[in-house]
């Protein structure tokens, strides 16, 4: 794959990301050196492979060179777990901590009372449920994302699942390797996905650009969210708002769920919940693996009740060798990812710079990126 | 998934299927009763997991009860190779055959001119290269494929591959097979399709349809074809015409290959071409394994100057299990299967049994269905 349109698309992210917002002060700025942390998963020998490859501890988001010319300290490592970790020996006197979704480093509300000087949190990338989000802003603490740096990457992967699904292709692949030859034992359950009814639950960002991208498959698109979308997007889309979710999600072959973890979401895809979905349901979660109960889904995979279930997420990270989803019959998992691909990490390390920038300057963020503001959490979290 | 959405839309490309062309007699319709012998796929054990399975020589394309009530012998196999094989037996008195690509009887000009009694060979599916058009058309015999009846389900899946091969799943799912977890490994190689240059060679029935649903991703789009296509489209999809091939690939991040394969395609893929194409390219072929040179792709991923390859296609087919496309990297291979999704099945099965009602009743069949007629070839087989 050519760098040179990856490049092009990251300067375009960063200098979206700085146009809309209004520049004010901010409150918890201050001068002099900061001691900055950031916790991302390691590359070892890829690294090497890839010059945009910045998501890594290696690549440490590009920032390193930047941030020592203005005389900070910049520490990075993968080492996030237990109280002998390379990370727990910075949380005293770290002033910004960025974290990332794909290897999250769980700052729970202990990390944060030991953290006298810590001022920001930022994640690279979109999701900041493995933050405390509740004691951070009591603790007054900036939590921020790179809203939209990844939107893109996470709907385009959810299409792809769901034509996995869909039409069947791992086994057809699995046959491949294994040296088989046997159309009918991949035809017998492969579909179209024309004329098949598609639900999101959840039509923020990434669920739009997944019913943008599912249009012209001619589906029967439904959506549910806390608020209907803009009629003009409703109407290019042809998606119908579902207000009831337990209306909605029994008239759906495919589910997507695009919500982020919040108390109210966590483990909302019980038993009781999965027994009334269609039987042959397919889902699709790139969304946050605690929304769903673990077992529940094994067991539905298991009896056929859900016919394929693909995703990105799981509950914990990394997924231990022992999870059920690694095992349960048409699963079409993968690894954290689909929010990291180059394209996507440069836009995310654009988006921290750009904040990390206004910091320094005791600027505000771009609006929509603020997590935790003021003692405030953003309307999704609450 | 559910089964009414399937039925309702094979119903409809019969209708349609019916409706766009002039009844006229048939030149080599004769009264009586025929013997009809169809050539598929074997479903065993499957067969009996979806009602909707008609593709297999169980299904027998749904057509038994009806054909043998208007008194005709039908004969089902999937036995085709070699001069012992049960197709072999039925060759001298046989007056229709059917097959399909999915599991081709190839029908030689030593086998037409053993078939005296052959009057039409019809193709369940599209692409009728399996039969020796030349012989065919030479020895008077009508040859058509239900045209239309798995274009979609085509065009979705080489999407998907696409976004396969873009986003790097098939390393992902591996590691969650095999117990790992390192995001690393797979995101050093994953990208958005967003921004990237994809390339259609073809753009026909399924060349237009991917590039409709392709218009939302936001990539620079181009196709290589004979003709133009309608400026209306072009428009619609954003499409650039490149009128020289050599012009267009070496701008293309993938290149999807949507040709039928024809004394002039066979072989274009060779190592000569290959090698003009872009370092890293990806390439998506769901049209025939023997338009590219098998051993040129192998070699070219394993140099990694193609970066992945993906496709259902092969040269034979079925593929033995030794055949390089099995073994080399980044490969993301099925058996052949994209145009015969359960939806496919009952289009395509409906397409044969309207030719065959047409056929006995000495009409003729919808314009764009002839691949051979009154020793004519269809433009794309010329």
């Amino acid at each position: 794959m050519a760098m040179k349109q990856v490049a092009s698309s990251a300067i375009k992210a960063l200098a979206n990301s700085g146009s809309s917002s209004v520049l004010t002060r901010q409150l918890h700025a201050s001068p002099g050196s900061k001691k900055i942390v950031g916790v991302f998963y390691k590359a070892n020998e890829y690294y090497a492979k890839n010059p945009n490859f910045v998501g890594c501890v290696e690549g440490a988001l590009g920032l390193r060179q930047w941030l020592e010319s203005k005389g900070h300290q910049y520490i990075v490592t993968d080492d996030k777990e237990g109280p002998d970790c390379e990370l727990e020996k910075h949380i005293p006197d770290l002033h910004v901590l960025i974290t990332t979704p794909f290897h999250p480093a769980y700052v729970t509300a202990e990390r944060i009372k030991k953290a006298k000087n810590l001022q920001l949190l930022l994640t690279a990338g979109i999701g900041s449920d493995h933050i405390d989000l509740k004691a951070a802003a009591e603790a007054g603490l900036t939590v921020a994302e790179v809203t939209g740096s990844n939107v893109v990457s996470v709907a385009e992967d959810e299409l792809m699942r769901i034509l996995i699904l869909v039409r069947n292709f791992l086994p057809g692949h699995h046959q491949v390797i294994t040296g088989d030859w046997n159309v009918a034992g991949i035809a017998y359950r492969a579909y179209d996905l024309e004329g098949k009814t598609v639900g999101t639950i959840g039509a923020g960002r990434i669920g739009k650009l997944l019913l943008q991208r599912l249009k012209p498959f001619n589906c029967n698109l439904l959506y549910h969210d806390r608020i209907k979308m803009d009629p003009e997007l409703e109407k290019q889309t042809g998606a119908k708002f579902e207000e009831d979710l337990d209306a909605m999600l029994p008239k759906c072959d495919i589910i997507v769920i695009n919500m982020p973890l919040t108390e109210k979401t966590r483990g909302m895809f019980n038993k009781d919940r999965i027994a009334k979905l269609k039987k042959g349901v397919l889902i699709v979660n790139n969304a946050r693996g605690a929304i769903i109960d673990t077992q529940a889904v094994a067991d539905a995979c298991s009896s056929g009740h859900i016919a394929g279930y693909s995703g990105d997420v799981w509950n914990p990270q990394p997924a231990p060798k022992d999870h059920p989803w690694r095992y349960m019959p048409n699963q079409a998992m993968t690894p954290h990812i689909s929010g990291t691909t180059i394209d996507g990490q440069l836009r995310y390390a654009a988006g921290v710079k750009d904040m990390l920038e206004r910091y320094f300057k005791g600027e505000e963020f771009p609006a929509q990126n603020y997590i935790v503001k003021e003692g405030e959490l953003a309307p999704q979290y609450r």
